[in-house]
């Protein structure tokens, strides 16, 4: 079949539909890119939904999460989910100014999968996406969805917030951790149970992987588990460079999506994320409105009070506010607003 | 002098002109708090522009930035800007769910000048801030200023793109590497770029800083510097742990302030930073308000739409969006937008 040389999104979505990888990419550049053809992309696939289960690995730099995803992709092609065996992997850049170069390798690794036709692997950076990676990501998942992969996973490479609020836009979030870092997960555990559906202790075959499981026990001991429907994330040993341990973690990803599918939490989890995300849309378009106006006459007026010490900036953001946002209140409880 | 027992911000205020360290104190839990008493606070210290001269201090955990400060602080001692000798230090605490617990040590550290009441050492958090620390920061700089404080350090612990932010929204930011993080730098030039007034190898006696320096400065070959008035950012070698070259790192730092006044940069640079503030804030605020919408009829009518998929998500906030905002768009440049 031949790749349809357009960047029209409907054509590139049928031909995606198709099984044509190069259309495929193709979309994924113009969502990545944003602008109206992105939103495009992002309708039709929104109106397709497809099957996908997504999963995604977040974790400190060095941890090892590529090792264990490159493990993952060759269990989730013997046994994908919905009955499919191709994959897509998405692998997003860091963002944080002062992370490591470790992606450009991590991609290289994963090439030992790229003459697999089953596999498609592609990483994301922000580029102009309106919203930046935490809706461009979400938008990426549901077209590879709506093209008809059983299974996605979404790595992120950082330690930013904004990496790991991107692995927590999936069904499954895996948080992997290594021996020793007691003290870091006792100092973020607050962020860390928000997010995590599954812990892995990689690299557990070093000193200390005892004592790391006693640490997170003792942190889900003390966790109140009923916004996920009463499931208790498991910690999974894993040593991704010899694949010890990774059946093991395939395994538990399955347990917790049979879990999130019985309880039935799994749709409104989904219905949840994507009202975040629509919120996240509409804050980014309201910051663009905003920029749109500063020129105007009013917005410079309040501005230039501020600047020449007349207004705090505070008292600069109430002058302005009224004008800007209309949309009435909603009554109180007892409805007499 | 003793300390009033009062949580009233004006009487706090005055006392802490008067040099009631007690009293600036609990100005700054009111500040880090935010609310209604911050923004009385940030009014007082708005109101009464002093002096002072702040330094941003900033570079990845275990880089040695807390022994730098501590150094710093005793060149401080005894050649503030102004021509006083007090000064002030900001701690800010890391946010990212990765970072390490450092900071704990790093603040028991600069207890070395605790008994010394010519400094002032605080380390601030999120709290409940409105606009996070990328406005509580620039609140209690000016607070610092507005009760005669000559000179502000601001050190921030972590990676996260808020941590480098907060760090660069002072006078002159120190960015510190070490030997052998070329290939980070080179990874991340754009933001490091972006940010440093001058650059610090610290542990400088470690191999690698000759080509830590080079990759450094073939960096800056390739950077257009008008934006900060031609400055070419210095890099200056440090052992913070033995004190070795901290002099001339606190002698780069007046350079950087003498040229910035010289140049004519500092106001104009000082009011960018303002206007970047009432942004934050106005968005921040904007959020808030969105927010308090979510339950009127039409803004969850809407979200019904999308989440029964009637809606993608930019079509729901198009949907919304015109009716949020209000002040017109400016007309177009020839007056007949």
């Amino acid at each position: 079949m031949s790749v349809p040389r357009t960047s029209d999104p409907a054509t590139l979505f049928e031909a995606a539909r198709g099984g044509d990888r190069g259309a495929l990419a193709r979309l994924l550049s113009l969502v990545e890119r944003g602008g109206p053809a992105s939103r495009e992309v992002a309708g039709l696939a929104f109106k397709t939904p497809g099957d996908a289960y997504s999963v995604g690995i977040t974790g400190s730099p060095g941890a090892g999460k590529s090792t264990l995803t490159d493990r993952l992709i060759g269990l989730g092609r013997q046994q994908g989910f919905n009955g499919g065996q191709e994959l897509a992997v998405l692998a997003v850049d860091p963002s944080s100014p002062y992370s490591g170069g470790a992606i450009l390798g991590d991609r290289v690794r994963m090439q030992g999968h790229a003459g697999d036709d089953g596999v498609f692997i592609r990483s994301m950076a922000t580029r102009g996406h309106l919203g930046g990676l935490s809706v461009a990501v979400p938008d990426a998942i549901r077209l590879f969805s709506a093209v008809g992969m059983p299974t996605v996973f979404v790595e992120t490479v950082g330690v930013g917030q904004q990496e790991v609020e991107v692995a927590a836009a999936t069904d499954t979030t895996v948080v992997v951790v290594n021996p020793g870092w007691g003290d870091a997960v006792q100092a973020n555990k607050a962020g860390l149970l928000e997010i995590a559906d599954l812990f892995v202790i990689n690299k557990a075959d070093r000193p200390g992987a005892r004592q790391t499981r006693r640490d997170l026990e003792a942190m889900l001991d003390l966790t109140d588990l009923s916004d996920a429907g009463e499931w208790r994330p498991p910690i999974v040993d894993t040593v991704a460079s010899t694949g010890e341990g990774v059946d093991g973690l395939w395994t538990a990803i399955g347990e917790h999506r049979d879990h999130q599918i019985r309880s039935g939490v799994l749709a409104p989890l989904r219905q949840e994320r994507l009202r975040r995300e629509f919120r996240q849309i509409l804050l980014a378009r309201m910051e663009q409105e905003l920029d749109a106006r500063a020129g105007a006459d009013e917005f410079a007026a309040v501005v230039t009070a501020m600047v020449g010490g007349d207004l705090d900036p505070y008292q600069a953001v109430d002058r302005l506010l009224d004008d800007l946002i209309r949309l009435p209140r909603p009554p109180t409880a007892d409805g007499r607003g």
